[in-house]
């Protein structure tokens, strides 16, 4: 039996943020059919340590045919000894043998599926003229949610960076961002630029789209700033008491999730549903049946739409399939026989 | 980050049975000092199919340090397309910093230390003259709990080896064992004998040593059959409605079991608790207590005892350990960066 064994130097070689695209919106077409499963999450504290480990596992039928799981690890204290904090590796089996497919890192792959999800949104909610980005956060997913965007909406003139914790930082990203686009995903905006901001509002108030992915425990993006028309894509809130934007911009907005109950549990979702802002019934359903065309997403031109996405390892396992997949074209990866 | 791959071929080469005792008694001992944790059971039924996977999770801590977790796929239609039915991977990681240290094929290993705990049941718990072993089941198991029982108690003369299901297969087996032995684990033993057997009380009557390790919905092993002072190491019930023995054997015996509870729900220990033959109070303890001197095994040369094992996800884990030691100091395996 021989198994497909990526590193992150060959991921970064086979996978194409437009494929992935395509991918992760299959996987959410699938689940607004029915056709995906996600198994009960596992997790551990490790004790005497501020570590934790999780196991997240699930299968995508239908046109895909693949189950399989995600371990990561998140050690803090690895920084002080000059190692990785966060490690991960997936796992992928084809659902009609059994049989395993590949194993591989799980880290990339969770930045390029989580760019793509947060471009989906916006393709799938933001008005058709939009031409202006506000990035909040310019962390290590940031240049993912970019290649994204940029992909998915090529009509993107403007993006706005902004770093709250370290402008600097900021500063010189939105600098690099036209070499780091062209070096990680062979991708030339000429007519694109690419400007740091420190006054949030205004570059807000000039986006047609705000996509949030910072780990704030805090809204930063208000209430007031947001006109109407704009989509955001909320992919930063991902655990309980994570949160980027005012939850009253919820009141009037249309309201996508990647999968409600876990948005309302731990996305964006969760404080303006604990703190009846909003109920439950005003969540218009999930960005697949958007995709399937079994809900309409935004309605008219003045609709401020919001894309709640909290990540699935379904998303994973498709990314990584496809990886096997091209891998195997381009005769890259290691095949072990196991 | 460079991680091991191994596959069966390398198992193989790199797995002594020697150690995976050592190394399944570790566990065993951890976890009755309680430094080892089982994280809850994900087992899926495939639509369409009588297919099932399932994920077996845990972490072995002390003097180990490790954590991770088992994947099985079984699809009993795969014989009918010539692919293999039992289809697994395991991934080990290091749980002081979260690094994978390996991944792995699944099902050698799981050979391998279930032949280990078959072995060490008898020799923590059988008498210490103990000459003859009768194995109840010739299957692709049964050549590891062989080598291992010699392993470990090198005192052994005769296996007799009963296969009910195929006693020409019985037979074949029992001639070819010393080769097997010589041929797969290095052991050549020319003072023990290995003797198919048809008649089964007879044999049962002459053991020392009984171990049972087939897929049976019915007792086999009859209590009349038990004569004072032989042990018993129940291996192939492992789910729900498997048994090998009479339960009536549980009466006057002194039981141990791998986990308790795992072995009241799906091991040998399942009929006779439900039905109230023996009360689970009737259970002196697990095997790791009388690893560790916490309890005593065998009272006297009379007592007839059980070791009732299930199975741990962690015995793969600390296998797997051994494994990728092994490996790096033979120069084994694939080294693939992650």
């Amino acid at each position: 039996m021989s198994v497909m064994i990526l590193g992150r130097k060959e991921l970064e070689s086979v996978l194409k943020m437009d494929e992935v695209i395509e991918g992760v919106k299959s996987v959410y077409q699938l689940k607004a059919r029915g056709d995906t499963v996600v198994w009960p999450l596992v997790s551990h504290e490790f004790t005497d340590k501020t570590a934790v480990m999780d196991i997240r596992s699930g299968g995508v039928f239908g046109s895909e045919q693949i189950h399989g799981l995600k371990m990561l690890n998140n050690f803090p204290f690895n920084k002080d000894q000059g190692l990785p904090p966060f490690n991960g590796m997936l796992m992928v089996f084809d659902s009609e043998t059994g049989i395993p497919l590949g194993v591989m890192d799980a880290a990339y792959i969770t930045c390029m599926r989580t760019g793509a999800a947060g471009a989906i949104g916006a393709q799938a909610l933001a008005r058709k003229d939009s031409q202006s980005v506000l990035l909040l956060g310019a962390g290590k997913q940031a240049e993912f949610q970019i290649a994204a965007i940029l992909t998915a909406i090529p009509g993107i003139k403007r993006i706005f960076i902004g770093d709250l914790l370290d402008p600097m930082h900021g500063q010189s990203f939105a600098k690099e961002c036209p070499l780091r686009l062209k070096r990680h995903f062979d991708i030339t905006k000429d007519n694109c630029c690419f400007e740091a901001v420190s006054d949030l509002e205004t570059a807000a108030r000039e986006s047609d789209i705000i996509i949030t992915i910072t780990p704030s425990r805090q809204p930063i993006i208000q209430k007031e700033w947001i006109r109407p028309g704009t989509h955001l894509s909320c992919i930063g809130a991902d655990m309980e008491g994570k949160e980027e934007i005012d939850p009253q911009i919820f009141v009037k907005a249309r309201i996508f999730a990647d999968d409600i109950e876990q948005c309302i549990r731990v996305g964006e979702l969760e404080r303006p549903i604990r703190e009846n802002i909003i109920s439950k019934e005003a969540i218009s359903g999930e960005i697949g049946q958007v995709l399937c065309g079994k809900k309409q997403g935004r309605l008219c031109d003045e609709d401020i739409t919001i894309f709640d996405a909290t990540g699935l390892a379904l998303l994973d396992l498709v990314t990584g399939k496809r990886a096997i997949a091209q891998a195997k074209k381009l005769g890259l990866g290691l095949n072990a026989e196991i």
